[in-house]
C-alpha cells in the first residue's frame, strides 16, 4: 500500500544552540506509473511522474486531458491500479491504468519517454513539435477583483496538508463569486492542476464558468493545461514566467499573479477581471 | 537570438482601488532542446527542457553527468549551439549539441522522449528501472552549522534576477567556510543545480568540499542530481519530500531542510552538521 500524503521521519532540530531530535512530517513523493489501454491494444507504460499518492486516479484523469487523449468528456471508460500480479504491491498502488472506449483522441507519441513532470511538452520530440495543438476557445468567465484578490486566501484554507510540512502545491477550481469547487495538492505544481481537471473529467462536472488557482508560481505548463481544460482563468499566487504570459495572451487566458488581498497583477486579458 | 533572463511586459495592476498600466520585468522561460552526439553517431534530439537562456552549456554539461552520460571528466569533447540551418536563429540559441569522446558512459535510452524537466527519473521506462545506478560514494563534507544557516543568505546576494521577478530558483555550490564557488539561476529548480554542477565539469572545477545549497524545496531530483554530482551535503531553504529523505539517507548526503539564520532541520547524516 502507497503512503499517505504525509511521511513521518526522525530529524534532528539545531535551534540555536540546542540540538533536539524529534519526529518530523515531510510531504510524501512517489512515484506514479501511467499506463494507457483501449480496445485492441494493451496496457503500454507511457509516463512516470513523481507525485503526492491521492487523487491518482484525478490526475491520471487530467493527464489524459491536458495531453489531448482523453478530450471528449466520455473518451475515459475506466481508471484502475495495477492488477498487474508482477509487481508487489506496493507497486501495484503506485501504477495506474487508463482504459479508453476506443482509440484516444490523439494517438501518444510513440518515444513518449518517461519523465518526472507531467507536464504540456511531454512527448514532444523537438522544438518544430512544440507548436501548440488544436484547442477549443476558453470559457470568457469574468471575475469581480475584489474576488480574485481573496482565492490565495481561500485555496490556503482548503489546504490541509500544506500548514503540516511547507512542501506542497494546491491547485483549486472557484465559482466567479469564490465558492470553492474543488482543491487539491500535489509536490508538484502541475499534478495539483491534473488533479483538480482531473476531478471534473471522472465526475462529469463543467468547468464553464470556473477559474483556476494555484498556490505558487505559473509556468508555461500551468497555462498549457488550462487551456487544454478551456478553463478562461488563471489566479497565481506567485510570478508567472515569459512562456506562461506568451501562451495566456495568445489563447485569451486571464492570467494574474503575485495575488494579494489588496493587490494583483495582471498580465494577459485583463478585461475580464471585472472592476470599478 | 535567445531572449536574456528577465523579458519585459505591459501590465494591469490593481492595487487598492487604483488599476494602473506598466511594464514588469518576468523571468524568462524558453525550451532547450538537447542533442547528444558520439563518433560514429550523429546528432540526436534527447530532451527538450524549458528553462531560463543563460549558462546553456552548463546545464547541459550538468544534465549529462547526472544522467549518467558523461561520468568521467573529460567524456564531453565539446558544448555548442546548434548551426542546423533548417532552424530559425531563435531555434539555434534553443539547441545546444553535446559531443562526446565516444560512447557515452551510459547509454542513453532509447524510448527517452523529450520532457520540460531534467530530472533525475527521465528515461526510465517504468517503475521497474527506478532502482538505482551505480554512484561513487559521496564526499563526506563536514560543515559547521553556522555556516550551514548563513547559506540561504549567502545564496540570495548572489542571485542578481531574483529579486527582479520573484520567479526564479537559484543554486550554488560553497566551501565548508561560506565561500562561494558558483550560483546559478533559472525557472527550474532542477536546471539551477544542473548548471552549477555542469560549470564544475566545463571548468574542471573538483566537487570535493563543496556544499549543494538551494533556494526552494528539495525533491528527488535534487537529491539524486547530487549523488550523480559526488556532492556530500545539501542545504534548502524549503522542505524536503518523503523520496529526497529517503535517497539521501540511502546515499549518505546530508540533507538539511527549511534553513534560518538560527535554525535548521537536519532530515539525514546529520553528523557531518558540525556543533558544539
Amino acid at each position: 500500500m502507497s503512503r499517505g500524503p504525509v511521511t513521518r521521519f526522525k530529524v534532528e532540530v539545531l535551534d540555536g544552540e540546542r540540538t533536539s531530535r524529534r519526529e518530523d512530517v515531510v510531504v510524501t513523493e512517489e512515484p506514479l506509473e501511467l499506463r494507457l489501454e483501449w480496445p485492441g491494444r494493451p496496457a503500454e507504460p507511457l509516463v512516470v511522474t513523481m507525485r503526492t499518492p491521492g487523487s491518482d486516479f484525478e490526475l491520471a484523469a487530467g493527464f489524459c486531458l491536458g495531453e489531448g487523449f482523453a478530450v471528449r468528456p466520455d473518451a475515459i471508460r475506466t481508471v484502475a491500479y495495477c492488477t498487474d500480479v508482477k509487481l508487489t504491491r506496493e507497486q501495484q498502488f503506485n501504477t495506474v491504468t487508463v482504459t479508453f472506449d476506443g482509440p484516444p483522441d490523439r494517438e501518444p507519441p510513440q518515444r513518449y519517454g518517461v519523465t518526472s513532470a507531467a507536464c504540456g511538452v511531454c512527448g514532444q520530440q523537438s522544438l518544430d513539435e512544440l507548436a501548440e495543438r488544436d484547442y477549443a476557445p476558453v470559457d470568457p468567465v469574468q471575475v469581480p477583483v475584489d474576488v480574485v484578490r481573496r482565492l490565495p486566501d481561500l485555496l490556503r484554507e482548503a489546504q490541509p496538508t500544506f500548514g503540516r510540512t511547507g512542501g506542497l502545491h494546491a491547485a483549486g477550481l472557484f465559482t466567479a463569486t469564490g465558492d470553492r469547487v474543488i482543491v487539491k495538492e500535489d509536490v508538484g505544481r502541475h499534478n495539483a492542476v491534473d488533479k483538480v481537471v482531473g476531478w471534473t473529467v471522472l465526475n462529469q462536472q463543467t468547468r464553464s464558468g470556473l477559474v483556476l488557482a494555484v498556490s505558487g508560481r505559473a509556468g508555461y505548463e500551468i497555462v498549457q493545461k488550462a487551456v487544454a481544460a478551456g478553463l478562461g482563468m488563471i489566479v497565481a499566487v506567485g510570478a508567472p514566467s515569459s512562456l506562461a504570459v506568451d501562451l495566456a495572451r495568445r489563447f485569451g487566458v486571464t492570467l494574474v499573479g503575485f495575488t494579494r488581498p489588496d493587490r494583483c497583477v495582471v498580465y494577459a486579458a485583463p478585461e475580464r477581471v471585472l472592476h470599478g
